[in-house]
C-alpha cells in the first residue's frame, strides 16, 4: 500500500505561464456521440403506465393554457376547452396525444454555421450546452451583480471557445439593456461573437419574429426556405403544475409555425410544484410535455420538439431546489426511458445549488450531467457555469465546469490494442524495477500521450504554497480571462454583419417590442 | 427559461445547529450491489489478446521476484528461475497461469463482526474503503502535518461512522509509533475502535503472524479454523515494472498460506513505472497481477485473491501522478474487463492530486470512483479522504467523498411506481400553478422523500453570507467533529479486548518485530 502514494517528481515544475501557454489548441466545435446504452431506473411496464396515466390526466382534468389563440388551435383540432365554469381549461383526448406524438420528428438536424456544419438532435448525438437564465453573474474580481451585456458577451465568448459547448444559451440576463431592445442586443451578440447555435427566448410575438428576422438576414434565408430550416432553438417552460401561459403557449405555436425547434421543459421540482415523490413528479412532467408537444403538432405536425426533462426536488427543510441530488439523477434517467417511449429528443440539465465554486458545485453539477447523460439525453442544458440554483453564472464555475466535461467526454474514448501501443518489446527493454521516462516509446508520446488539464494542477504540495496555494477556484478565474483575451470574431461576411447592425439599429429606433 | 432559476423559500433558514441535528442516523454498515452491467472500452478479442500477449510476456521474459523462498515455490511448481545470470528471474510456463487462475476463487466471503454480517467479494458486489497509505494527515485546524496514531485512530472512527465504506483502512502511518510495534497498535485501533473488515500490513513476516494472532483472538478462532475464514484483507503492490521485493513476495505468500485475502495491486501509472499508452500500461498491469496471482495459487491452491487495478497516467508536464483523469476511467473500465476475463473480483480506486478539497479534488475522486464503479469494481479502495496523490488522508475530504457516495449509492435506488406515489389524484387536486407544499401527500413525505444531505447546502446566498459564507471544505470541517463527537466503540467482549491489549503489551515488551 505504501507505495500507492504519489512521488512527485519536479523535473519539470510548471509556472502559471507555462501552463497557461500548454492549454491545448483545439477546434471550437466537436461532435459527441454517446458510447453507453441508456440506463433504466423503471420497467417498460412502468414506462407504459406513467404513459397511459398521463394521457388519462389529460382527458380528465387537462391543463390550465392562458392564451385563447392556443384554446382554439387546441379546440379545432377535437380538444375540450373549459368545463366547471373554467374557460381556460383544456383537456386532450387520447388519440390527439397519440397523433401528435406520432407526428413529432424523433431526430432533426439544426442547420448550423459552414465552420460548424449541421447538428443532429436525437438518436445517440450528445449536445452539451451553457448555463442559461440567470440574472446575476459571479467571478472573483467583480463579486456577485446583475448581469449586463457585456457579461453576456463575455459568456458567449467562453461558450465560443469551449469545444464540448454546441449553442449559446441565455447565459445571463442583460439588465443594463431595456426589454424592448433586449431581444435584439441579445440575439445580435449571439450571432457577432459565435457561430454556435443561437439560443431564441420566447418572451412575446414580436420579439420572437424580431429574431427571427435576424436569424434569417444571418443565414441569407427568405421566410419560406427559413420555416423549413431549423436555426435555432428555444425553450419553453410550463408553469408547473399544468399550466401554459401566454408567453409560452405563443412561444410554442411561434417555434412550431416556424419549424424552429422548440424544448418543453416542465418544472416540476418535486415537494413544490410537483409532488413529493418522483413518481408523481415525472406523471406532472411527462402529462405537461404530451399537452405542450400536441399544441406545437396541432399548429404544424412534423415541428421539432424536444422532451425536456427538469425534474429535481426542493430542500425540505428550506423549500429550496436541490440539485445534483440523487433524485435528480434518478428522475433524469426516467425522464430519458419516457422521452424514447414516446420518440422524442431528451434535454436534460447539469444545475448546481452550490453559493460558491467549491467542491459541492463541482459534485453537483457534475451528478446532474451524469444522470443526464447516462440517462440518454440529446441535449444537456446548464452543463456550464449554472451556480446557486441559476441564480448565477459564475465564470469560475464555466471553466471549472469545461474541465469537468472534458474529462469525461475524453473518459469515452476507445483504447487502442496495437502492438505498437501495447509495447511489449518496450517494457521487454526496461529492466525490473526501473521506469519508462527515457524510452523512445515514451519520448514519442511525450505530448500526446493524455489529455492535458487546463485547471487541475499535480503540483507538488510545497511548490504549491510557494506559488500562491491558490485552489482551483482561482485558478479558473486566470483560464476564463485567457479565453476571453484569445477570442477572435469568428469570420463573418461583412454585409450581413452590416445589414444585422442596422436592423437592430432601425428596431431600436422604433422602440424595439413592447411588453405584451 | 426564465422559470428555470431558483426561487429559494425561506420557509425555514436553518442553522449549523438544526442542520447538524438534521443528519440521519443510519446503520453503520450497508450492503451495496451494483445495479448497472459492467461498461466496456475494449473488445473481448482485445481482453483475449492483451491476457495471451501477458502470458506469452511471462514465459519469455518473467519478473524479478527478490524473495528466495518465493522463487523456490514457484521453481517446484514448474517455473524457470535464472537466466542470463539473472538468478531473480522467473519465468512461468503458460500452464502454470492458467491452473493458478482456475485455481483462484472467483468470489469469497470475508467472516464480519456479528453486527456488520459475512462481506462477499465479488460478483456485483461493491465495497468501499476508505484511504490508505498517506504519511500526512491534513485538517482545517491542525494543518498539513505527520500522521500519528490518534489521527489514525480518529480516522477509523470516521470510517466506522460512514456506512458506505465496509473496511478499514491504512489511512494514515501513525508515525509517532515505533516501526517495531506499528503493526499491534494499528491493528489493536481497528479492532478496538471498528466493527469492519481490518486491514492488514504485509510488512515483514513477524509483523504478519503477530496480526494474524490478534486477528484469532479477536475472533476467538485457533489456528486451523483461521486458516479456513478470510478476516481480513491486505494489499501487495508489485514494484512496477515486473518486479516483486521481499515484503510483498512475503505478503503474498503469508496471507495465501493463512487463507486470508490478498489484492494484489500493480503500481503502474503510465509514462513513469509503465509504458505511456494505456495499453501498454494494462499489459504490464495483468502481467504482474498473474504473476502475484501464480505465487499466491502455488503457496495455497484456492487463496483467495483479488485482482487490483491502478493503472492511471503522469503528468506529463511535471512527472507527477494523474488522479481522475479520463485514462484512469478508461483503465479502470478496461481492468475490470481483464479481471473479468480470469475470473476474480477486481479492485480499483478513487484517488485525486488536487493538494486542497477544492472542486478539483471533488471531480478527481468522483471520476476515479465513477471509472471503478462503472467498471465493475468489487472493491474501491481510496474512496474517501485520499489527498495529493496519496500523500495526505484530508479529514475534510473525507467527509466530502462519503457525501459523494452517498450521492451516488442513491441514485441507484429504483423508483416506486404506484397509486400512492403517482399521486393522481393529489396533482388534480392542486390548482394549476399552485403548489404542493400543503397536500396531505407532501406533509406524509416530509421526513422521508428525499435524501438529506450532510454537507450540501441549499441555502439562499444572503443568509449563506450572513452566516459566515462557509464553503463544503469548512463545513466539512464542523461534520467530521460532529462524527468523532458522536463515536461510540462497538460493543465488544470486556475479555477478548483485555486479552488483545495484553498480546500488544507483551509483543511490545519483547520488542514488537524487527525490520526485516
Amino acid at each position: 500500500m505504501a507505495s500507492e502514494q504519489a512521488r512527485p517528481r519536479r523535473r519539470r515544475t510548471p509556472t502559471g505561464a507555462s501552463r497557461r501557454r500548454a492549454v491545448r489548441s483545439t477546434a471550437h466545435h466537436r461532435e459527441l456521440t454517446n458510447p453507453n446504452p441508456p440506463d433504466t431506473v423503471i420497467s417498460t411496464d412502468e414506462v407504459s403506465h406513467i404513459h397511459g396515466e398521463a394521457k388519462r390526466f389529460l382527458a380528465e382534468h387537462g391543463i390550465r393554457i392562458l392564451l385563447p389563440e392556443a384554446r382554439s388551435a387546441l379546440e379545432s383540432a377535437g380538444a375540450t376547452v373549459g368545463h366547471d365554469g373554467d374557460d381556460q381549461r383544456v383537456r386532450f383526448p387520447p388519440e390527439l396525444v397519440d397523433a401528435a406524438i406520432a407526428d413529432a420528428p424523433s431526430t432533426f438536424t439544426v442547420r448550423g454555421a459552414q465552420s460548424v456544419g449541421d447538428v443532429t438532435v436525437g438518436g445517440d448525438k450528445l449536445l452539451l450546452l451553457p448555463v442559461g437564465g440567470p440574472p446575476f453573474v459571479s467571478d472573483l474580481d467583480g463579486g456577485r451583480r446583475p448581469g449586463t451585456l457585456t457579461d453576456y458577451e463575455n459568456l458567449v465568448r467562453l461558450t465560443q471557445r469551449a469545444d464540448l459547448l454546441h449553442g449559446n444559451g441565455p447565459s445571463v440576463e442583460p439588465q443594463d439593456v431595456p426589454v424592448e431592445i433586449r431581444h435584439l442586443h441579445f440575439t445580435l451578440a449571439q450571432l457577432r461573437l459565435s457561430d454556435k447555435m443561437p439560443f431564441l427566448f420566447t418572451r412575446g410575438r414580436q420579439r420572437v419574429i424580431d429574431v427571427f428576422e435576424m436569424l434569417q438576414i444571418n443565414a441569407g434565408l427568405g421566410p419560406d426556405e427559413f420555416r423549413n430550416t431549423p436555426l435555432c432553438f428555444g425553450n419553453v417552460n410550463t408553469n408547473s403544475p399544468r399550466q401554459i401561459d401566454t408567453p409560452m403557449a405563443l412561444g410554442i405555436i411561434d417555434l412550431a409555425r416556424h419549424g424552429q425547434p422548440c424544448i418543453i421543459t416542465p418544472f416540476t421540482l418535486a415537494g413544490a410544484m410537483a409532488p413529493a415523490s418522483l413518481a408523481g413528479a415525472l406523471l406532472l412532467q411527462h402529462l405537461e410535455v404530451l399537452a405542450g408537444v400536441t399544441l406545437a403538432q396541432v399548429v404544424r405536425p412534423g415541428a421539432p420538439v424536444v422532451y425536456g426533462g427538469f425534474t429535481s426536488n426542493v430542500d425540505m427543510r428550506t423549500g429550496s431546489p436541490a440539485f445534483g441530488t440523487p433524485e435528480a439523477m434518478r428522475a433524469a434517467t426516467a425522464s430519458g426511458q419516457l422521452a424514447r417511449h414516446v420518440g422524442l429528443p431528451f434535454r436534460s440539465s447539469g444545475s448546481s445549488t452550490s453559493t460558491t465554486e467549491d467542491a459541492q458545485g463541482a459534485w453537483e453539477t457534475m451528478f446532474n450531467v451524469l444522470g443526464a447523460v447516462r440517462g440518454g439525453a440529446n441535449i444537456v442544458f446548464h452543463a456550464a457555469g449554472w451556480q446557486e440554483g441559476g441564480l448565477v453564472a459564475s465564470f469560475e464555475k464555466f471553466v471549472l465546469d469545461v474541465e469537468m466535461l472534458t474529462t469525461l467526454v475524453e473518459s469515452w474514448q476507445p483504447i487502442t490494442i496495437d502492438n505498437d501501443e501495447l509495447a511489449y518489446d518496450t517494457i521487454a527493454e526496461v529492466e525490473p524495477g526501473g521506469h519508462f521516462f527515457g524510452t523512445e516509446h515514451t519520448l514519442a508520446r511525450f505530448e500526446t500521450a493524455f489529455v492535458d488539464p487546463v485547471v487541475a494542477l499535480r503540483q507538488p504540495f510545497e511548490a504549491w504554497v510557494s506559488e500562491g496555494g491558490m485552489d482551483a477556484r482561482r485558478r479558473a478565474n486566470a483560464v476564463w480571462k485567457q479565453w476571453l483575451a484569445e477570442h477572435d470574431d469568428p469570420v463573418r461576411d461583412d454585409a450581413v454583419m452590416e445589414e444585422l447592425a442596422d436592423f437592430v439599429a432601425r428596431r431600436t429606433g422604433e422602440g424595439g417590442a413592447a411588453v405584451e
